[in-house]
C-alpha cells in the first residue's frame, strides 16, 4: 500500500475538515492547457500506460536524465515497457519532487492501484495498469469527466484550426472547451520558421507585408477565436521588453519579412512593440491575458536538434525586467487598455517585486484584477506553492486569487488541482488551529471554493 | 470574539515566559516613523475611527484596491462610515496579510474591541470604537503614552520647520520626540520642484548656487537638527549609486539650478557624489545612518497625477547593486567616515547578499556597527520577519540587532513592536524547545530585552 | 551541560533512526577542503586550544567583529586566552548562526566538554580544552582518524609542490589525501603577484610566452597531480564570463606578461575563455570539476592592506550570469567536452535557475552528471542546507546527490558532516512521518548511506 492516504498533505483537522468539506467536490475550471483538442473530440482508447504517462511528459524524461538513465529508455528505441520500468526505478529514490507525489496520485486516482512506485514494483505496476486500461476502455473524455473538470482552456496560437472547436461545441459533453489566443509565433521575429508562420495567417486573413496589415490580422483571427468561445489570451516571453515604437518595429518585420534574419535586439525591438499591441487588443475585448514570463528556452542545442522544442531542456532565466513591467502596466493603465492580467512568474527571486508591482495596477474592474499566477512550471510543487501562499498573502489579498491550473499536456494532471487545494487547506488549516485567523469553518470554506473554482469563474466570466 | 489570544504568535510555553517575562514590558523606541510631530503637540482628539484607521493609510487603501473596491470608496466622496465598512469587508478574507492581523490586535489593544472584522461586523465595530472614542477622548499623546513609547524618531527634510520640536522638548512628555535628518529631497536634483526645494533651504541659510554651498548648507541645518536632539539620520534611495565625482556632480547641480532638466543618468552622478557626501557628514557627527534601498515608486502615473506620492502605488525595485554599496562603503571606511548604518532593504533577494557585505565592514565603533534593518514596509509581516531572522542569525549575531520600529504614519502602529517581539520571542523559543539553544531562561531574555530595546538606546546614544 | 543533545536536529522516531541506523557510521569523503597537507604528514601536536580553533578561522574572526570586538583581541596581540575568552563572549548570544551550534559540537566530540560556551564558562572551557590537548596529545592525523574520513581532497595550485602527496601516499594511514588541481592564480590575470604565479609554473615546465604554452604548462601541471592520485579539479569564479576567443584572450596575457596591467574588462575576455578550456582539459581527462561561483572578495581593502586575502572580508556577488552559464555549458555539450559538474552557487537567488539549469545537461555518463553542489559558505548552515534540499528535490533527484564537504581550513570541521547528515535524516524523517513518502525504513536508509559517502565515491571514482 502506498504512502498515500485519504489525508494526505491535510496535517491538522481543520484542514481536513476544509478539504473534504469544501474543496474536494468542487469542480475544475483548468483555464490553462496544452491539451491538443483533437484528441479530445476524437477521445481514442488509450493502448497502454506509457501511452498515458510518459509518451508526451518531459518533466519526467527531465528527472530520468537526472538519474543518469540513457536517452535510449527514454526517448530512444526502447519498448514503452523498457521505458515504464526505467521511470519507476528513477521514481523510486526521488523523494521531494513533485513528480514522486503526482506520479503516486495519478496511480491512485486513474487506475486504483495504490503499489509504490519502484524498482520492485515496476513490473506489476505495468501489468497492473494495463490490465486496468483494457478492462475500463480508458479515454480522453472519460479521464476529464471523471476528474469533474467543468471548463478547460487550451492554448492555441493565431493561425490553429478552430474547426474542432465547433464540432466540440456541437456536443453534449459536460464540459466545455475553448481556445485561449497565443500569438507568440508571431512575434518569434527571430525564429527560423517565422515567415512560414506568416503564411499560414495570410492563409486564413490577407496578404501581410506590414505592420497595418499584421495588426488587423491579428485583430481578425482573434474575432474567430472569440466566436468558438475563447474568453482568454496568452503571451509567454522570456522577458517583458521596453516598448519600442510602431515604426521600429515595422522596420524590424519588413527586413525579416524581406528574408533577412534579425539580430536579438531587432527581435526585441519588435517583440516590446507586439507586446503593448496585443495586451491593448485584448483589453479592447475585455479578455484576461495570462503573461508567462521568465522561462529561458532550449539551452541544449544538441538535443534540441534531435527531439526539437518542449523535451525537458527549458529552465529559469535571469533576464526578466520589473522596471519593464512597470512602465508597459503603466502606459496600458493611462491608455484605459490594461486588461485583467495574470502574470505567471518562473523565477522566485521576483515573486515580491512582482506581488508588489500588480498591487499598484488594481482597480474596480475585478477582484484581483492583476492576479499573481499559482506556482507555475519549475515552481509548480509544494514548496513552490507553500512560498506562492505566504508571498502572495503577505503583499495581496487571499480572498480575491483565482487558484491553480495544470499548464500540462496529459489528460492525467487533474489530480494537481486538488493537490493544490490540499496545500490551500492545509495553509489555512494551521493558521486556524494557531490562532493566526478566524476560527468559523463556513466563513473560511467559502473562500476554499471560491478559490478553488468560484473566482475564475467569475474572472474568466464564462457563465 | 476575535481568535487574538493572549498568546497570539506564540506557539510554545517557552516563547511565552520570554514574550511575558522579558518582552511585553519594555518600554518602545521607535527610531523610524512618519508622524507629523505638529499632531503631537496640537494632540487633538479624534473625531471618528476612519479619522484614526484610514485617512492616510495606504498600506489598507492597497488592499481594498486589490479587492476589487472602487476608488470613490477609497480616496472618494463616499462618506467615511461608507469606507469603514468597505474595509472591514476586505479585511474579512484578507487572511495571511499583515492588516489581517494588525487591525485586529489594534482594535483589541486601542478600542478594547475584540469582534471579528468582517463584512458582518462592520457597522457594530464602527459604533464601538466611535462610541469609545467619544467617551474616552481618545488624543494622539494618550495613543503614544498608553503604547509606552519612551523615544521616537520623526522622518524631517533639512528645509523643515524645527519650533514644534523646541515647544514639545518644553513639555514634561513621557516620550521624547527628535527628528531624524533627511536630505532626500535635495539630492532628488530631478524632480519638478527641486529649485522650490533649495529654496527653502536658502530661505534658512544662505545662497545656494554650488556645490560648495550647498554642502555648507545641508552641513548648517543638520546642526539646527542638533540643537532640538537629532541623534540619526535616514537616505532614501531606489538604488546606490556609483560614488561620482564632486566636479560632475556640481556640474548637474548647477544645470538644474539654472532651470533646465536633468536627465535620468545626470541625477544619478548627482545623487551617486552627494550620497558619498552625507555619510561622510553624518560620520562626522558621529551619527547613525538609516539607509534605505530598493523602493520603485509612483509606478501608476495616472493616480500619481490624481494622489500624489504616498498613496499606494510603490514597488520593490530591481536596480539596487550590492557592487556599489561595497565600493561606497570601502570607499568611506578607507577614509575613517563609515557611521553607523542600518541597512533597510526592500528587496528580499539581496537579504543575503546585504547580510554578508555589511559583516565585511563591522568593527568596534559599536556592537553590530552596520545593522541589517529589520523587515521593512513589503516585508513587514510574519513570514518577512521570520525569513529576516534566518537570514540575519546564518551570517550575522542576532544577540547585536537593534530591532524593530513602526515606519508608520499612524499613531496605532505600536502594537507592530509586540507582534515583532512575539515573533522573535517565538522563533527563540522554538530553538530552545527543539535543543539547538541554551536553555537558559533569563539569560537569553536578556537578549530578548536588548532587543526589544536596550540595543536601540545604546545604539543611538540617547542616554 | 550544553543544550546538544544525541537527538540534537532530528525530531522525529523515523530521522533518529534514519540518522542512527544509517547515517552515523558512514565513513567521511570530505570532497573540497582547504586543509595544508604539510600539517597532516608533518602531524605535528596542537600546543592550546586557540590554536586548533581560532588561530586561522575567519568566519569566527567576523563574528566577533560584528559584536564589536576590538581587533586587537582578534587578530591582533592580544593573548591567546585573552582571544579565546573574547570568542567565548561574543557566541554565547550568536544564537541562530551556524558557528553557534559547530563550536558547541566541536568542544563536545574534540574534547568531551559539555560546557556551554559563554562569557561565564570561557575560562573554565579554556582550561579544560587546554588540559584535554596536554593528555591526549591531540594531533592532526588523530583527528582526521577519529572523524572517520576515508578520503580527503584538499585543493592545490597548478604550481603547489606535490611531494607531500607522494610522502604521504607511501604511509599506511587510513585515509587518502589528493589534491583537487586548481589553475584560478593562472586565471587571475588582474592580479599583481600573476607573473610571480606563471613563473613558478615555469620553473616547473618550461618558458610561457604565449597561450599555446600556457595550455601545455597546465596540462602537464594536471598529469602531474593525476599522479599522485588527483581525481577532481576545482574553479572558484566571481562571475561565469561569456566565452571569449582564444585569439582575445592570448592578446590579453601577452600584454600581461610585457608588464602591462589589464582592465577588468581584458580580465574577463581571458577568464572567459580560459574557463572554456580548462573545462575542457578536465572533460579529456575525465575529471570531475567543482566550480565555485558567486563570491565578492576582499570588499575591505583597508582590512585586505593589513591581514590579506580570506580573513573575514568577503560576500556574495550579484554579478554571476545563468545566461553565460547556459551558454557554457551548451558549447562544451556540443564538443563533448562537459565534465561531470559540481556547481557550488553562493548566491541562493539564483538556487533555482542553476537547479533547472544543469537539468538541461544531464545524461548516462553519470548519475546526476551535473550536481547542485551542497549549500556553501555563507550558505552553509541549518536553514541554508535545508532550503538546499527544498530546492533541490523540488527540481532535481536527491538519490543522485553526492552530499556534504567541509570547505574547511580547519581539522575540526568534520562534524559538519554529521550536522547535514541530521538534517538530512531530519528532513526525509518529517516526509515520512508525514505521509509524503515510502515508509520503507531501509529503502530510504539506503539513500541516506548514498548521499553520506556513497554517491560521492562512485561519482569521483576514487576506488
Amino acid at each position: 500500500m502506498s504512502y498515500i492516504k485519504d489525508e494526505f498533505l491535510l496535517k491538522t483537522k481543520t484542514a481536513q475538515k476544509l478539504y473534504f468539506g469544501y474543496a474536494k467536490d468542487m469542480p475544475i475550471f483548468d483555464y490553462h492547457c496544452h491539451l491538443p483538442e483533437k484528441q479530445i473530440l476524437e477521445n481514442k482508447p488509450f493502448s497502454d500506460v506509457f501511452e498515458i504517462w510518459l509518451a508526451g511528459d518531459h518533466y519526467k524524461w527531465r528527472l530520468m536524465r537526472n538519474y543518469g538513465v540513457d536517452e535510449r529508455m527514454i526517448t530512444g528505441d526502447a519498448s514503452n515497457k523498457e521505458k515504464f520500468i526505467a521511470y519507476c526505478k528513477t521514481l523510486g529514490t526521488a523523494f521531494g519532487n513533485p513528480l514522486y507525489h503526482w506520479s503516486q496520485v495519478e496511480l491512485k486516482d486513474f487506475f486504483n492501484c495504490e503499489l509504490e512506485i519502484n524498482e520492485e514494483n515496476a513490473e506489476l505496476i505495468w501489468d497492473w495498469c494495463n490490465e486496468y486500461i483494457r478492462l475500463n476502455n480508458i479515454t480522453p473524455q472519460k479521464l476529464i469527466e471523471q476528474s469533474n473538470v467543468k471548463y478547460l482552456f487550451t492554448t492555441n496560437e493565431a493561425f490553429d484550426d478552430l474547426s474542432t472547436f465547433e464540432a466540440i461545441a456541437k456536443k453534449d459533453y459536460a464540459f466545455k472547451v475553448y481556445p485561449a489566443f497565443r500569438a507568440d509565433k508571431l512575434m518569434g521575429v527571430e525564429m527560423a520558421a517565422y515567415n512560414d508562420f506568416i503564411a499560414k495567417v495570410e492563409a486564413l486573413t490577407t496578404k501581410i507585408d506590414d505592420m497595418d496589415a499584421l495588426e488587423r490580422a491579428i485583430e481578425t483571427r482573434l474575432q474567430a477565436f472569440l466566436a468558438v468561445g475563447c474568453k482568454a489570451t496568452d503571451i509567454a516571453l522570456e522577458n517583458v521588453y521596453e516598448i519600442s515604437s510602431r515604426e521600429d518595429a515595422e522596420a524590424v518585420f519588413k527586413k525579416r519579412r524581406s528574408g533577412a534574419t534579425v539580430s536579438d535586439k531587432e527581435a526585441e525591438v519588435f517583440k516590446g512593440y507586439l507586446t503593448y499591441f496585443l495586451f491593448k487588443l485584448y483589453a479592447k475585448y475585455g479578455l484576461a491575458t495570462e503573461l508567462h514570463v521568465g522561462a529561458m528556452r532550449n539551452n541544449n542545442t544538441k538535443m534540441f536538434a534531435v527531439l526539437g522544442a518542449d523535451t525537458g531542456f527549458d529552465s529559469i532565466s535571469e533576464f526578466n525586467s520589473i522596471h519593464n513591467m512597470s512602465r508597459l502596466f503603466d502606459r496600458l493603465n493611462n491608455e484605459n487598455a490594461l486588461p485583467k492580467t495574470i502574470v505567471f512568474n518562473l523565477n522566485p527571486k521576483m515573486n515580491s517585486e512582482i506581488m508588489t508591482l500588480i498591487g499598484c495596477f488594481q482597480d474596480s474592474v475585478a477582484r484581483g484584477k492583476l492576479q499573481f499566477g499559482p506556482a507555475w512550471w519549475f515552481l509548480d510543487n509544494k514548496v513552490g506553492m507553500e512560498r506562492h501562499l505566504e508571498d502572495m498573502t503577505a503583499t495581496g489579498h487571499l480572498g480575491a486569487f483565482v487558484g491553480m491550473l495544470t499548464d500540462s499536456r496529459s489528460l492525467l494532471s487533474y489530480p494537481r488541482h486538488h493537490y493544490f487545494r490540499r496545500i490551500l487547506c492545509n495553509y489555512l488549516g494551521n493558521m486556524m488551529e494557531n490562532g493566526e485567523m478566524t476560527t468559523d469553518l463556513a466563513f473560511v470554506g467559502k473562500v476554499v471554493q471560491d478559490i478553488s473554482y468560484n473566482n475564475a469563474v467569475a474572472y474568466l466570466e464564462v457563465e
